[in-house]
Order: structure tokens, then sequence, then C-alpha cells
């Protein structure tokens, strides 16, 4: 391995600073033509992400994904021009092309950094705050992979995770749940590099912000280090060095800087978000003295980046290659589960010891929720996950296992505070590094808390897993603050994201195989305080059913007159309903709907076997908010669904006292004849 | 008005110590009955809860909503039965049956504080943290009020706000964003007493957080006072004293307490959220010598809450009342704007100066709703709001007003920095102090993280506006992190939420007049960055149409055979449509449905009217995800929605690959035939 501290201080010379300058004028270069984008920033940070890139980071360009590799979140991502722009000096496959195509269509290089879409880019970021909690949940994973998995001499996980922020980042309470949740951690390896321009977009910052930053992350003992000099190459090389060394708690680094350096307008809001105008471009290209043509680059700066970045990462993936070879000869059965958790494969049998529910069982199903990732835990070694200080209330701890802590790094079971924001945002950064498979709880209602990190596990196709229990008006006494009512519309619609509002106990077992067998797309898994009586049907028809979304729970006795549908605990009520109709002469059939977004996905066949276009006496009852059930109700049915807040009480009280009784399902079936 | 300061120290005697055991066991009674509820935060807090309410907050138990009371919001809701108890000790309309119904169906006394449903509860409070923003919403509002109102001896708006909050709260991001914009603003009058125990529900703090709270608050230009012993009630007296003496910011006050204090399970997790069994009740009453029956307080503890909060409350109302009497003779038009504030009325002629849009105009809706913004403010003096830094996008900017600050309390203009939840919590803060109307913005997006917020504005009934502007794809460069998809259906499926979504400048002005009106719900108005043409049909037409939610944009030129609907920036894709469809010989009516709330609380003949029953060829047009349409499009019709997320591009590039065109709109018509 390169021996990093090797590298003398003040070893920078004017090649490393015409570096430095190309990224600046690189993203200008990109900005200018795109007529759309933000100068301001890479003006001000490229020195420092230069130092990181140049002296520090250990990447691959020719395989970004390299499993060891240093993480880097650009938490600031609407400074994606620059890092293009360090990326493609780098050597990844980004051509001169794909800058020129900045910001456009299809382009390799989007408005914001898109991980997926750009080789390189570890994060999705630009929504502010959450690329600290993605890097927070970076180091989490580091920290745990290489306590499960490092032996003696094999440091097969051994990396630091690196991100950069700006001041917009900081303010965000996202910021602020995860860097007290990575200081609680002592999370050493990871640092993060402020940009501290002492202006944001409305214009100077103490407009808005008068934190003292350095006294705040000390109070989430993290260190705290200062460079006064933002363009001072040395000074951020032997903090970052620093950083490295620190063995005590994660590391801020506040680099002052100047936004938009070197342009006419610098050091104010004017530089952030707006092109510069050709004058202005002129202006700073001459302050840098740089007179290459646009999108060009001095050879010299190229043979730079290869010789730092590209040589050290290449021969520092092949080493960690070689090392994990011999690895592989020496510890067969831990590596083989290492390898497991690197592709996102699963042990062949886990599903084996899953649970089966009879008719006489009625569990909550948080209750069967608890057994099922008891048996997954046992199954599945690269599992974990937590809650935001509800466990005892989630069911979702794993009793065999131990809190995952600095001093007890192999701990599986997370103890996130009553953080949920910075959760999700840690568990898409635990699913971006990969290796584990991660899940994380809380009362259903506060998914609210944590919507913009589902939002981009979504948009980042992260298999991670949402445990959210206590679903419905049927929470009761805790009252409205407590009963979620417009959430489940709210997941719903969200683009890539499945949900599972699961009816009894088996319907559970399948929805939790589908959430741990995903592997491009994050789930979430919805489950109830109060018990469900399992449904009347054989548990491995209920299975099959949930895998396609809907399905036929109880059909009617000869020829359908009509649906009655429904997910989750109201499904009960319409198979009392059924009865009931059967009961005064009305057949009817009973679909069980637990995911929306798997169904609406089954072959129009499937979906039409289900529910026959021409039966339009259809009722569909669901103890929530929104109009979705209108999509398969139609014009003619009706949706008996939830459309005011809850209230406090015990739960069946308010319950029916809402109107979700089987007798209304049966009047309302009445109404349409 | 009373000198309290004149109230000596170490004066609690004999009848203070048993009325504090009388709030601990007024809980305890309240929750084994109930047999739900929290019993570790009164036996553990009551102490800081009664020193406050005996010596310190002057509130009106007879008059709740008194308008320059002491403001008191008990941020760890979950304690609601030591609230209801002080509340029911001071002489607020609680009687003993109200407490023995403590969790119950349609009782005063829920299971968490709701404001509107317990007379003297200021704030619903229950999911963490929010419960602080308020408070700095409430000492927003009183410090801007103040400026603008109180002229020499005449101080009508003069009074502190006071929260207690307990570790949860402190671990959520909107504490933290919430504390540091205090800290910005200088909010001397807001006092944070901080219930320290060392314990959360999943178990030791220490597990889940290790921040040090003094340094933490420090760092946001708190003052930070200790108190050691949460039992000592002198030394909480001279803590509020102090605090109440610091002119420099808020303060938070750390008082050391055990949680479920003089019950078996002390200080352990055990006593957080589940009532004490019999046994355990039993010890706790002996513990504190206490032998009255359930429900029964000794006659001396009612006769010092008589005698202090009660007397104080009153003094201080009627010495308020007389004030504003001398006010309004000597200051007639400022007392009557004043008055105007406190009775959310408008200025009779508010609409007067109301821009229209005419044919010619294409601006962006965020642009016109610039000018409507600038006129608003003009006509109407209470009105003030802000940006989570972004007015300069959102265009929310008041040009003839002021940054609200410390220096100048007096501007209307809020920089709330990049604090978005904070934002809407503080929002509803300002809404719940009253006396002010206020709005506030983001982009779309970002609207998610404020969505816990809008939730509580909702459920409490606060007529706060937020204006959302960078709607749907057209966003265009800054890509799918920034273009809103789904924010759409969350927000339409949050009951009692109002959300417009203009297609054009009149379509705005209409949604800010609805928005402005609104008394008793929030209203979210949902505006462009890129151009809207101006609707074919007269502006007046237009805003009656607005009013009720959904009207005839373009009716069919002569019996119409299907309806095209839409909202927003596709009604201009459904009119285009209608007219091709002309062209071929389909003769079709366009509806556009600003807002799905107003339009489904119509009467079914208005709603029969837009849209005939008997019409099953329908097309939905919007940019939007989720299956909301469907309730008006039916099995038989389309509905062209966005459910997948966008891309970075030129914006009309962005749209037009997403399938939005007129063209398609015409093809989905075609194919119904």
């Amino acid at each position: 391995m390169l021996n990093e501290k090797a590298v003398k201080k003040a070893d920078f010379d004017e090649i490393d600073t015409q570096a430095v300058t190309a990224v600046r004028m690189l993203s200008m270069d990109m900005i200018s033509r795109a007529r759309s984008g933000h100068p301001g920033l890479p003006l001000g940070v490229s020195p420092m992400a230069y130092v990181l890139f140049s002296r520090h980071l250990r990447i691959d360009p020719s395989f970004p994904q390299w499993f060891n590799r240093d993480r880097f979140v650009l938490s600031a991502g609407h400074g994606s021009a620059m890092l293009y722009s360090l990326l493609y000096l780098s050597g990844f496959a980004l051509s001169k092309s794909d800058l020129m195509n900045f910001r456009q269509v299809g382009s390799k290089t989007p408005g914001h950094p898109e991980h997926g879409v750009t080789p390189g880019v570890d994060a999705t970021t630009g929504p502010l705050g959450q690329g600290i909690g993605m890097a927070v949940g970076m180091a989490m994973a580091e920290m745990h992979l290489g306590a499960e998995y490092n032996r003696a001499e094999y440091h097969v996980v051994d990396h630091y995770t690196y991100a950069i922020c700006g001041d917009g980042d900081l303010m965000e309470g996202v910021a602020a749940e995860s860097a007290s949740l990575a200081g609680q951690l002592k999370l050493n390896k990871l640092i993060v590099l402020y940009d501290s321009n002492d202006v944001s977009l409305d214009g100077p910052l103490s407009n808005a912000c008068h934190d003292d930053v350095a006294g705040r992350f000390e109070s989430y003992g993290w260190n705290y280090l200062r460079v006064a000099d933002g363009n001072d190459l040395d000074a951020i090389d032997t903090a970052i060095n620093t950083a490295k060394d620190n063995q005590s708690g994660p590391t801020l680094i506040e680099v002052k800087t100047v936004i938009g350096a070197g342009s006419p307008h610098q050091g104010t809001n004017k530089v952030h978000g707006a092109p510069l105008n050709a004058e202005d471009l002129a202006a700073t290209r001459e302050f840098y003295n740089w007179d290459n043509d646009p999108f060009t680059v001095p050879a010299t700066v190229t043979e730079r980046f290869q010789s730092t970045v590209k040589s050290r990462g290449w021969a520092s993936h092949q080493e960690w290659s070689n090392l994990v070879t011999r690895y592989s000869a020496v510890e067969p059965t831990l590596a083989a589960q290492f390898a497991q958790g690197i592709s996102q494969s699963l042990p062949a049998d886990y599903t084996a010891s899953l649970p089966t529910y009879y008719k006489k069982d009625a569990l909550a199903s948080r209750a069967s929720g608890h057994e099922i990732l008891q048996r997954l835990s046992a199954a599945c070694p690269n599992l974990w996950g937590g809650s935001a200080d509800l466990f005892s209330s989630n069911k979702t701890n794993v009793v065999d296992e131990d809190r995952f802590s600095r001093d007890n790094p192999t701990g599986k079971n997370l103890w996130f505070g009553v953080r949920e924001f910075a959760e999700a945002a840690a568990m898409n950064g635990i699913a971006l590094h990969g290796g584990t498979r991660v899940y994380g709880s809380t009362f259903f209602v506060f998914s609210d808390y944590m919507k913009p990190a589902i939002r981009l596990a979504a948009l980042q196709k992260l298999p991670v897993t949402y445990v959210f229990t206590h679903d419905s008006l049927a929470v009761g006494e805790d009252g409205p603050t407590h009963e979620p009512v417009e959430q489940l519309a709210a997941l719903r619609s969200i683009p890539g994201l499945t949900v599972y509002r699961p009816a009894d106990g088996n319907e559970t077992v399948a929805a939790w195989e589908q959430a741990i067998s995903a592997t491009d797309h994050p789930t979430a898994i919805i489950l109830t305080r109060q018990g469900l009586p399992t449904l009347p049907k054989p548990a491995a028809k209920v299975r099959a059913g949930v895998k396609r979304g809907g399905y036929v729970v109880a059909d009617a006795q000869h020829e359908a007159e009509g649906i009655l549908m429904a997910s989750g605990s109201e499904v009960k009520l319409a198979v009392d309903a059924q009865q009931r109709l059967a009961e005064i002469g009305h057949d009817v059939r009973v679909v069980s709907i637990p995911s929306f977004e798997k169904f609406s996905t089954q072959s129009a066949d499937y979906q039409e076997s289900v529910l026959p276009k021409h039966l339009r006496r259809r009722v569909a009852v669901e103890m929530a908010s929104g109009a979705s059930w209108y999509r398969y109700v139609g014009l003619d049915g009706i949706a008996l669904t939830q459309e005011h807040f809850g209230a406090s009480g015990n739960g069946t009280a308010v319950v029916e006292m809402a109107g979700f009784t089987a007798e209304n399902v049966v009047q309302a079936y009445l109404d349409l004849l």
C-alpha cells in the first residue's frame, strides 16, 4: 500500500496550481456552455477538492465501484460541475463531450450529481444536508464491515469517507442529527470539509445564521480543524492528514473560502447560482491567467492527475484484490459471506425458517414482523438495522444481537436516537456503501420526518427496508398526532418505492420476502399495533398473492356480482362484509391489495382476472386518506377512506367512530345497487 | 402589574411541595385510569412545571386566549397528563371528570395536547422537536408585534414564551434548526426548560446520544443555565428569573431530573410510556406520602393555585385590558390595525389593488405571485413571511420591507436560512400566537422537508400560507432532485390543507385571495418557474372558478362529447388539445381543477355541472404522480400523469420527453374512442 504519510508537505508545485485552475475553469466552461449552473462553489472549493483527490482519495477511475475505495460525497451537490471536472481529469469514463453536455437531457453530467448516472459519483446529492447523512451511513458501514470481516493482517474493509459541504448543508436539521449520530458512534474515519464562505443564496450568511460551527461540532464529539485560507494547498493537506490520524471521532475541517473566487462578483451571492456572463467569464479567465481553449487543459495537468489519483487508486485496488485472494484462502467462509454481502445476494435457504400463520393466530403484524425479523437475521448474516428510539414499540430489535457502537462495532441493532431523518439518510449511505442489507423503523406517522431521504432512496434505487409500525387510526390513545392518515398516499406516490400494507402474518412474511430480495428499489412495510386475524386462505397462496401486489383473498361462492377490496387491517372488514352480503343474497369477491405498486405493474390479464372490468359494483375500504382507490373503484364505485384526522381514544372505538365497520362496508355495497 | 421580582427566593413552603405532589399524583391517577399514558415525565418534571406555573406564567385561566398571555408549549407532548393536571388546578375549564376521561374518545384530555381541544393548550405537540419550533415562532411573533405596536408606556405586546422539552425533542433536527434560528434572532424572551433525565424510550440516552447540550446551545447563541436537582424549587425559580433578566438571547435551562421519580422503576425506560401497575402505583403514592383519594387534592393546594396562577393572571389581564383601552384612545389607527391582526380580519379593500392578467401576458406564476404579494403586503399591514434562503428564486420577498431581525424587528421579510422544517414549525408558532398572517416559501420539492409541520398546521387549523415555487419537471436543469413529482399527491392527501396549483396569473390571484382570507386551514400555492400563458377566459370568471376549486375553462363549441381536465401548467395543453380535437371533429370541454379540496366539497350539482356523469370519455393530464385523477376519470378514462422521477435538461425538453404534449393529450382522447 502506498504510504501516504511519505508525501511531504509543501510539495505542491506549479502544476498543482495549474491543476486547481483547470478544475475551476473546466467548471466555468461547463456552466457557461449550459447557460445554467452554480459557478460560486467550484471557484471557491476547487483547491480543497484538488488536494483531496490528488493527495488522499483512494479511488480507481477504471473501476469506480471498487469496494474498498474511499467514499466521497459532494453534499453541496450544486457544485456538480466541479465534481465532473475532477472525475474527468482523474480518468473516469467521462469524455470532454460529456462535460460539454452538462445539464442536458440524457447526459452523464446532470445538474446535480446522480449516483448510477455518472461513474465516480458515490451519492445523489442536491437536497441539502442529506449528503452528510449519507456520508455518516457510509462510515457506519465501513466500521461495521471492518469489524465483521477484517482479520489480523487482512483488512479487507479499511477506507475513509470524505464529504464536502457548505453553509446550507450545515443549517439543515438532517445534518445536525447526522453529525450528532456520527459523534455518538465516534466515526473517526469520517472527514467532512466545510466550504465556509459566509454567503448563502439570498445574501450574507450572517443574515440567516450565527452558529459557532466549531463549538457546535465539538458539542457533537467531533474534532474541529480550521484552514484560514482556502487556497492554501499545504494547509488543507495538513488538515486532512491530521484528521486521518485522529482516532477519537469524526473531523470537520472548516476551510475559509471566497465564493466565486477570482470572478468579478466574488464574495457575494450574485455568483452562487447563475452562470457568469461573457464579460465576467473573460475577467475570471484573466484573473487566473488561463488562456486555454474552453474544455481544454494542459497535458501536464492531465498527467498530474494520472500520476496521483489514478496511479494511487490502481495500486491500492490491486493490492486489495491480492489481499482478498489471500483472505479467501485463509477465511473461506467469511470471504464467501463477505462476497455475498457485496453482491447483494442472499443465502439460498433464507426463507426456510420463515414462520407460517394459521387460522387460530391473531397477531399484530408488528409482532409477526418481530418473529420474521429474528428468523431473517439468523439466516442472513449481512442484515442489520434499527429504530429511531422506538424499537421497543416497533419490535424491530434482534434479540440475539448487540447494539452497534464504537466499542461493539459488530453489533447489529442500530440505535439511531430520536433522529428519523438521519436514520433514513444513514440507511441510504449504508446501502450506497454496500456489503450489508439495512432496515430502519419508526412509527408510521413519523415517516413524514424521513420523507426527503425516502425519496433519495427511491431515486438512487437503494434496496433499503422501512418498517413502519402503528398503522392507522387504530393506534388509538396516542391520538391524531400519532395516527397516520395521509402517509400511505404519500408513500404510494413516490416513484420507485414499493409499499406493502399486509393484512395478516402471512402477508407480512411475503412483504419481508419481497423487501429483502429487492436489489433496485426501497420497500416500506406498514405494520399494525392491533391484532390481525389470519386470512381464510392457505399461507402459500397468500404469499404468492402478495408477490403480485393484489389477489383474490376470498372469492364469490358462485358468480361474483361485485367486488370488495381493501388492504391491511381492512381486509378483515371486507371478508366479514362478504359473509353478511352472502347471507342477504349478494355474492361478492374480496380482493386484497397489499401493494399498489406491485399490482399495477402486473400484466393486464392478471389485473383483469382479479378485477374483471365488467364488475362495476365495487367498494374499497382503507383507513387512510387519498383517492388512490378510485383507480380501482372508478366513477361508479365507493371508496370508504379516511379524509379527516383521527382522534384520541381506545383504538377500537376510534376506528368504529370513523365508520370502519363491516356494517358500513355492507351498506356501501347496498348503496350501489 | 405584579412585580415578580418581589417574590422572594426560598419562599416555597410545604403547600408548594404538596402542590407538586398533587400534580404528580393527579397525572398518575389519569394514566392509571386510562390504562394508557406516560408516567415518566410527570413524575420527573412536575417540580419545574409547578414553579413555572405558580411563580411565572402570566395566563388567565378564565380567558385562555388572552392575547398578551405568556405562551407555554409542552414540547414533550407525551407528558400531557401533567399539563392537564396543571391546567385543572389552575382553574381552566377542565373538570375532574375531564381528567378521569383522559385519552377517551371525545374527551378534552386527549393522549397528546391538542390546541383547540383543551383550554390552555397553546400548541398541539407530540411529534418531537416541533414544540420547540413553534415556541420559536411564538417568540418571533412577540418580538415583531411588540416592535410594531408598542409605544412609549403602552407595551401592548410584552410576554415570555416558555417551553418544556426532553431529550427526544433535542435530538430532532427541527429542534436544532429552530434553536439556531432563535439564536440568530436573539429571541431573549424565549425560555426553554430541558427535562434532562438521561433516559430515552429504548434505554439509556447515552446509547443513542452524547451531545454536550450546553456547548451545543451556546454555539447557537443561547444562554445556558443548569439546575442540578430537578426537585429544587428554589434553584428552578432562580434559573427562570435569571433567564427572564437576560437580554442577549434565548435561554435553555437544563434541569437534571429522574424519569419516573418516586416510582419503583425510576431512572429507567420502563417508566417512560406504560402505566404503573397497581403495585407500583401504590408504592409511588407511599413514597410521596400521598393518601388522598384518586383525583382528589387538598383544598390548600387548590387555593395555592388560585392565589398564584389565577390571581396573577387575572390581575395581569385586567391591567392589560386597561392599557389597551388607553392605547386605543391615544393610538386609534394602530389600535385598530392591532385588533384587526388579532381577529384575523383583513382590510375591507385589500383585493382592490390585485393585478389582472390579460391574454397577452405569459408570466411564470412565481412572477405573478411576486406582483400579487407586493400588493397584498401594501394592503395588509399584518402580513409577513419569508423563505428558507430561496426568496431570490421563490420571488417571495417584499421589496418595500426590511429583513426581520433583533435590530430591525419591524422587518417583514423573514430569513429562515436553509431550515425548511424550522420555517414551517415557526410559521405554526406565529399563527398560534396570532396577531399577524404569515407565509413561507421554498422550492416545491423541498416541501418534503416541511411535511411534519404542514401536518401540524392542518391538524391545528392554522391559516398559514405556503408558497412553493419550481413546480414539476419543468424545473429542468436542476434535475430530478429538484423536480417535484409526488409532492402534489402528498399535499393533497393531508386532511385540512387546501392546495392550489394555478394555471395562470389570474388563477394565482384567486389562490392568494383564498389563502389570505382563510381562517381555519393552511393553504399551499404551487407556482411555476416557467411562463404560463393567460387562460382564454375573463379574469373575473377565472377567479370565480378557482373559488370553487374546479370549473369549465373552455367549453365545447356545441355539445361536449368528452372532457379534458388538468391543473396548473397542463391546462394550457388541454386547451391546445381541445383546439386540435375540434379540428378533427371532436367537440370536448376543458376543465381546470386548481384545487381538488375545494372542488370535492362543492355541491353535487355543481360538480355534476362541471363534470357531467354521462360523459365518460375523460382525459386528465398533470405532471405529477399519484392516482388522484382517477376519481374524476374513472375506469374508462385516461390519466396522463408522471410516475417516474424527472431528468436534468432544458425544462421544455424534459417535459416533452416525459410525454406532456398537446399531441399526447389528443392521442389519449382518441384512444378512448
